[in-house]
């Protein structure tokens, strides 16, 4: 699919099929592609939790407060980060450049991160936000749709899926076979009121 | 261009045309396009600074510990977010919906995010992070390259744009016609290293 229909026709869903299934063959092409979106200093901290345990699902769902869309999609996939991959065999990030590239850039990347917890949040998010959107472009390059969620207990999908010391939950990503098909977008802001030019 | 191609093509340059322009049609487009990146709630709560003074774009650089990215790309975006835009008129991101989605949504927006101020810095750096993808893969489809920007003195950057009050940065895209290809990528995990089933 083009990109820019890709992006116009990206919408969350809500409604999906709980019959459909996505086969195997188009899930790994949709994660081999988030796989190339950018992170910081390569780190590719981002941790994803694909759910298909029917228990699991259900508990997931009373945590985002019985949203619907977790039981009925095809796929339920929790964004999460590793806030330490930067101290974790970094070297391997770097694994194809050539030695003193990777002598700068390792060293580099090391002291970027330690000692900022807020940093290290941050890139967790960011990055969990660049993929969250190549997931949805190409979900919907496929055929699927999909609905980015924020909406749950943190803590509790945390527990759930077993997320381990020093990871963050970034956010669901639901993709499936719509049901129903969007409403109209809901009030989008002129690009004049959210772009200034060199200073605010 | 299709989505897969522009996801596999887009690198982060370090080394771009100097004399290269970026047509204003062109660059509204790739704009308009991020605007319809998903925001939690249709906050829409990004906010990006289009830096064209060559003295500011100086200062910047010298932010950014003299990146030269930043002074050779035609376009330099530094992409923020109002943190407090869910209780700034929220009945604006729901003015198409009819009276009774929008009784519903508008006060649950706003509890959703009063007095979290975690909450609402992380879904900064996700919105910043959904619309940088859309950015740099609309540049890529129309013959631009781009290079995301986490490594700069926030600071000092905040300062020189004039950030308000309450609104983070989340990070820097420079976009323009590349000098110089990217080197092969760095050294990519398996998808079998960073997705897990059900649990971690």
């Amino acid at each position: 699919m083009e990109l820019f229909t890709a992006i116009k026709e990206r919408r969350a869903i809500k409604h999906f099929d709980n019959n459909a299934k996505i086969p195997e063959t188009d899930f790994t092409q949709i994660m081999e592609s988030v796989l190339l979106s950018p992170t910081s200093y390569n780190i590719q901290h981002w941790r994803f939790v694909r759910v298909k345990e029917a228990h699991l699902k259900q508990q997931i769902k009373e945590a985002a407060w019985g949203q619907q869309q977790i039981e009925d999609a095809s796929e339920l996939i929790v964004l999460c980060a590793d806030t330490q991959a930067w101290s974790d065999r970094p070297e391997r990030y770097w694994a194809n450049a050539d030695e003193s590239t990777q002598n700068m850039l390792v060293p580099m990347l090391q002291d970027f991160y330690r000692d900022k917890p807020e940093m290290q949040r941050d890139e967790g998010m960011r990055s969990c936000g660049m993929a969250a959107q190549t997931l949805m472009l190409s979900a919907k390059a496929l055929g699927y749709d999909t609905c980015p969620m924020v909406g749950f207990e943190h803590d509790a999908v945390a527990e759930l899926v077993k997320l381990p010391k020093d990871h963050l939950v970034g956010m669901i990503i639901v993709m499936g076979k719509a049901a129903k098909t969007a409403h109209s977008r809901g009030g989008q802001l002129p690009l004049s009121e959210v772009l200034v030019d060199n200073t605010f």
